[in-house]
């Protein structure tokens, strides 16, 4: 494309005042040529799209040049400014130092289910706005919905005042909260502009800002069965979205761990929220959910000043603090710690079992949540439990996981897992950490 | 944006039987993501955006992806394709060989109107749809609308009959022919997605295969007063003008010329027409425009398989029977030589002189274009004429050039016109030519 220019083509700061079709196509224009846009710019823009005064066509050649190009620091914080201001924001009574955590979505990931009644349980305050299942990935809105009775549709007031009085609360995000968000995500969708840093964080940080908690944690999922396979790119978003927050005064860190596998090993909505309950209830308590969820919740805790938070979560953890924690924020949004203690998987289920003596090679987790979200959609509580996790020894026969909630699962369930001569390297948990 | 990939994209060749939103997304990330378009993906998609089952953002968000990485020869070819059956096609009855030819756009560009009379002056049929005015550059078609009478909305059957009958004729483009490019281009500007090579061969190409012609001569304009400012973009323009056409089984040549300055002296419409008229008629010729359009009409004439092509070109221009071609090509389409001979320049006119002793070391083109656009909208015959060319000795006081039209002209005329110490590097007339 060098020298192919249009003759009178010239990038220019545009004026707030109009930003109409023949600005934007001059921005489109600075940026398809690779320079970055003026913030205000941006801020300019995003009003004007959701006043139609510039229209999808325009705003979805701009998302392209932007995967194309990239966008600056400077241009993703303006561009969470302008989201931010498209809708209401939730503000906390002064004195209160509220924290919140976001996972870039997963598969079996039950960390928000976990760390936030556990963090709560430290002392410090929670409020986690959070969104419905995208893809094969789940979402906690979804899981928590499962538990009769739970209502996720609070208002700005009944959250502030639960967070207040139990210490945390889980609520969905309304459509007040950021439009521009839902606009722009439905347009990046259909037209292939997801897969862009800056765009990711805008749309991520703009959220959490909206919902008012003053500091963040930041899961970036990593791996086959995530939206970012690669751990460059991750580690990249993961920078990004501290720094991106820390431009409006918002203490971040954020960690990069791995779901080339599911996380624990129950797959759906409901069976996550069992796994969850039963994680916290304990004895028992899976190590690998363990280990993030302690690093999750003590990245929180120290956010929010309280001392050695990873002795203090793990007590938390092992005294049922953070059980009791789970079950008192289940109360106050409408359901009872009986509806929690009763949910169980359904009684039809498929097997799978490996088809010779080896190693457990590969899971995908892509295909497991694809498969738990048809199972989980026709009973709250149907869906996967798996049995191994990569690297295990298994021999002929043995059981890799179940499907609840159908007995016709058996063939896609046994193709998730891969089983070979060789075992596979470790990998770790956490990739690197950003603070 | 290496390893950025979401999870689950795929790149898939597209059925042409159901393509839809979904089916465009999947294209749009193939593009994005560096791949070609299977040719059945072009040709399903034209069809799909013209009847709405694909909009206007998912076609952005394609073209800035095209833009982005480009077109394959294959993909132009595929997409010039699903361009002319879009709409109508002229056809010549068969034994008819008919030659056409096309400028990218430039100022003071009098090639056609000197050309298409002088090829049909040696015996070939010349058939020729032009546009209107893009930009600065000027549009034949709005340049012979300035003869009193003359008609350029010829039917097809009108048009057919006029190149059997006299060997040329010069008519509007209707919007029955290539409506895909119609929208498509209105889109491209929108959406600062106009300059990319693969687009621009399929947007002239389509047209000139449905305007019907066996053979083609581009002319593809290089330098500050033309699209292209580097000429290795325009030769690769030219070449895949040239290989796309020849996909179609028609033989083509182009010539990269120069359009740093102005080809001829008059910039404007009925003031071109007039440059164009004295040009033929003779006796004094300008040997810049007299040497491009000898040129031009001699691949004309070569495509058409006249022996000694420039040759006979020479002769049907020194003989005067070029310009009595010119004139009963007037007369076919309404017009008379009286109307013609009658054409002069208004009266009122600013003077731009040099203000210091030197050399005129540039013209821009591209601002003599939009000044002369002024002048012509407010009378046909108004418009420009240089008295200097780029390299030309001047004293301070030197007449530069004239404004006719406006005694107001004079500062922005003035603009135009740079002298300096230092005589410029000459530059040829004829980068490249590709055959």
């Amino acid at each position: 494309l060098a020298g192919f220019v249009l003759a009178g083509a010239k990038s220019t700061r545009l004026a707030m005042e109009s930003f109409d079709e023949a600005r934007m196509r001059r921005a489109i224009e600075t940026k398809r040529d690779g320079a970055a846009l003026h913030a205000s710019d941006w801020e300019a823009m995003i009003p004007a799209y959701l006043s139609a005064r510039i229209g999808d066509d325009q705003m979805a050649a701009m998302l392209m040049a932007a995967v194309w190009r990239g966008l600056t620091l400077d241009e993703s914080a303006a561009l969470t400014k302008a989201m931010v201001e498209s809708g209401e924001t939730i503000a906390f009574p002064p004195g209160t130092f509220v924290v919140d955590k976001h996972s870039s979505g997963g598969v079996s990931d039950i960390v928000s289910l976990v760390a936030v009644p556990l963090v709560a349980a430290c002392g410090a305050r929670v409020a986690k706005l959070s969104g419905r299942a995208l893809g094969h990935t789940g979402g906690t809105i979804d899981k928590l919905e499962t538990i009769s009775g739970v209502r996720t549709a609070l208002s700005r007031d009944e959250f502030v005042a639960q967070v207040e009085r139990v210490g945390c609360a889980i609520a969905a995000q309304s459509d007040r909260i950021v439009p521009a968000d839902k606009r722009l995500y439905a347009l990046r969708d259909r037209t292939g502009t997801v897969p862009c840093v800056g765009l990711i964080v805008a749309s991520i940080v703009s959220k959490k800002i909206a919902g008012g908690a003053h500091a963040f944690v930041f899961d970036v999922k990593c791996g086959r069965g995530a939206f970012l396979r690669d751990s460059e790119a991750a580690c990249s978003l993961a920078r990004e979205l501290v720094a991106v927050a820390g431009r409006f005064g918002r203490p971040a860190r954020a960690l990069v761990t791995d779901m080339d596998e599911p996380l624990g090993h129950a797959v759906g909505t409901g069976i996550e929220v069992i796994e969850a309950r039963d994680f916290l209830r304990g004895p028992a308590r899976d190590e690998r959910v363990r280990a993030l969820a302690l690093r999750v919740a003590g990245e929180m805790l120290s956010l929010a000043g309280i001392a050695s938070p990873e002795a203090a979560a793990s007590r938390a953890l092992d005294s049922g603090a953070a059980y009791d924690k789970l079950v008192e924020m289940i109360e106050a949004q409408g359901g009872s710690r009986e509806a929690l203690e009763a949910m169980t998987h359904p009684l039809n289920a498929a097997r799978a079992t490996a088809p010779r003596d080896g190693y457990v090679t590969e899971i995908d987790a892509t295909g497991l949540g694809n498969l738990a979200r048809t199972l989980s959609e026709r009973e709250p509580t149907a869906g996967i439990v798996t049995a191994v996790r990569a690297g295990d020894r298994v021999e002929r026969g043995s059981l890799l996981a179940t499907a609840y909630g159908s007995a016709a699962a058996a063939a896609p369930l046994a193709a998730a897992f891969t089983v070979g001569d060789q075992k596979p390297e470790p990998r770790p948990l956490v990739y690197d950490a950003i603070a």
